[in-house]
């Protein structure tokens, strides 16, 4: 139990920094902004305002702009955010390629990298060393000091301890329990926040993509592996565990094909690169990579045609599925099935018109993602940005 | 678009509004309570909780405790709600009866009343007349002013467009398009509330019954229908159009039987109590009610054995799969084959064992409903109570 006087002072600290925050943001927002319009806009005292101004000020996140004003031609000082006041940084972790994005204060990607490397077959500390290497050799190239980035923030695929900053297993890399929050700490020194990639994906899409606008987006991927994330009244939804979304082993056929997780007909079975591979060999027709099959059906092949076709159908009932339990507004699909093979997108929105409960075929928005493979770097930039912010450690400390 | 003083007048006007809502909420909570500890646990300055308190008392909502504190025998002065001060009336409207529930501002039930009566055949006015007359006799037998009712909260199965007040459209009373708000409120002068009778329910599980203190609980219904609701960090799940957790039309079999909605397989077709008499038909067991059923399985026939059986396998499917979206941490089952047919619970136990993913299993805790048929009275009650005092028509007006 936390005694009365220490929850009031924890309460009261979380108000100050939450006002502080909400400065920050809606100068971010409207900038250009006078200081008696940031206290209407706030509802807080001139005093309290002039107290938050200075401090960000000093903090060198904000400065003073001089306008001339249309009508007495009076100076106003307005204020804005300084653009490379602070940075965050970006990383995308996958099977063969490290993404690593800077952004600014403002939120713009200033700068990004692509290092081709199979992290599959990496040990985790070699991934880390490689990744901490090249963040120290961007930051130098780009003449930004270590201690002006906020924070780093990383999107890797599999299951996240997002709180405590541990991968507890990401199949795709082949790592489980790992620490990476403290080994990337460690080698850069830098604040690290890691995150399941399709999170940081839909955060990307709904801050800065195809979700702008829309408080409740799904957003399904699918090619290797299959998954979803969600957009909840405008925050990234976790679930208990951080595990919502977990598609993959939604239950498509009860009585279906065995799983390796034990269960049977799970939707991985069915629909992902691994599985419409398996099918094709099935079928005679042995090939390494999805994007193959995808050759094959755009050639004619039927038998390629109609897996992808089958897929499709499989994709528009989950998204039945999902309508009936969030009944949310917009389905944003990613993945190589959508950004690889053009008429995939098209061949869900007609089965969608079949599979969906009716009630809500009219406000359903399926959309392919805006962002593609950036989305991933710009929404753990805006993970570190948002999380320093909100954190009582602060994106000043 | 609103002007910049019409929004900051607004924003200003929810902040107060708020801050009262919040200073009532922690009387309620840690009744009573000095001055002092309102002024630490809410941070404001004593000027600000002085001025919410008088108004308050003012408004008959909280009044004056004088104790004997323990220490120096000084009195000092707690505030405590008025219990009796305002009241709010829960309504649940079913097939064959109104339930009708009077809660005070302790959240106390101090009286409720079931009126049998066929609803089904009845027309929205003939139950809206019913309703209002009852509610008028059971306010003067309590010798309650209309005045101190803060408003009544209506729980109906259906589609219901919450924020305008209509019942869009319940199969289960045959009612299409209905301003039920509008009808309430001319007869009986009283602001009405109104929405989806498992969302209410859920609502009355999280303050009062089996999902107290979990803040992402699903409520799954199976009965007459099937349908869920969802609590997420606290508050009732809606969705775009307040229809998350339209279970019944969820895809159990992509190819499977024809559903009235037009596409196949819709979990509906294999589970609620119209899908298993229809079962228990084609078995050459014509019954009425799903009771029947019941009391066969539980004289040890076979056939109905296996019909209960396959539907707590469905349910545990049904399960994993809200599981694989959500990730809740309580399941709570309700309806009248938990509530009626004793096994049914220990059938999904068995079930969810291995049909839920792993990962998931050893954190999910799948629970019968606590408060039964009363959960909706409460959950309609304790909704009228919140959203007059979120309201800004408030709960003093």
């Amino acid at each position: 139990m936390v005694s009365l006087d220490q929850s009031v002072k924890q309460d009261q600290e979380a108000i100050k920094y939450h006002n502080k925050k909400m400065v920050l943001d809606i100068i971010r927002e409207h900038r250009p902004i006078t200081r008696s319009e940031l206290s209407k806009r706030t509802g807080m005292s001139a005093m309290s305002i002039g107290r938050i101004v200075a401090e960000l000020c000093e903090e060198g996140l904000i400065e003073e702009t001089s306008l001339t004003s249309g009508s007495v031609g009076r100076k106003a000082v307005k204020w804005d955010i300084v653009p490379d006041g602070r940075y965050a940084i970006g990383v995308d972790i996958q099977r063969r390629q490290l993404v690593i994005g800077v952004m600014n204060l403002a939120e713009t990607l200033v700068h990004s990298r692509n290092i081709e490397c199979t992290t599959q077959s990496m040990t985790p500390d070699q991934t880390v060393t490689l990744l901490a290497g090249a963040i120290g050799e961007m930051l130098e190239a780009l003449q930004i000091s270590s201690a002006k980035v906020v924070a780093i923030g990383i999107g890797i695929p599999g299951v996240v301890d997002h709180e405590n900053g541990i991968v507890s297993l990401s199949e795709a890399l082949g790592w489980r329990q790992v620490p990476l929050v403290q080994k990337v700490e460690q080698l850069t020194g830098i604040r690290t926040i890691v995150d399941n990639d399709l999170k940081v994906k839909i955060l990307g899409e709904y801050l800065y993509g195809s979700a702008q606008g829309s408080d409740k987006a799904v957003l399904i991927h699918v090619g290797k592996g299959i998954g979803s994330s969600l957009i909840l009244n405008g925050r990234v939804f976790r679930g208990d565990a951080n595990s919502a979304g977990e598609l993959g082993h939604m239950t498509l056929e009860p009585l279906g094909t065995l799983c390796e997780c034990g269960k049977r007909g799970c939707l991985q079975m069915y629909i992902d690169d691994r599985a419409l591979l398996s099918e094709a060999r099935k079928a005679g027709q042995p090939m390494d990579e999805i994007t193959q099959l995808f050759d094959a059906a755009r050639n004619g092949d039927g038998w390629a045609a109609e897996l992808l076709d089958r897929a499709a159908l499989y994709i528009s009932v989950t998204i039945n599925n999902i309508m009936c339990l969030y009944n949310s507004e917009t389905v944003i699909l990613s993945g190589n099935f959508v950004e690889q093979y053009e008429p995939f997108l098209g061949l869900v929105h007609r089965y969608c018109a079949g599979v969906v409960w009716e009630p809500f075929r009219s406000s359903l928005n399926v959309i392919a993602s805006e962002l593609k493979e950036r989305a991933i770097i710009l929404g753990a930039g805006a993970l570190a940005l948002q999380q320093t912010i909100r954190n009582e450690r602060g994106i000043t400390s």
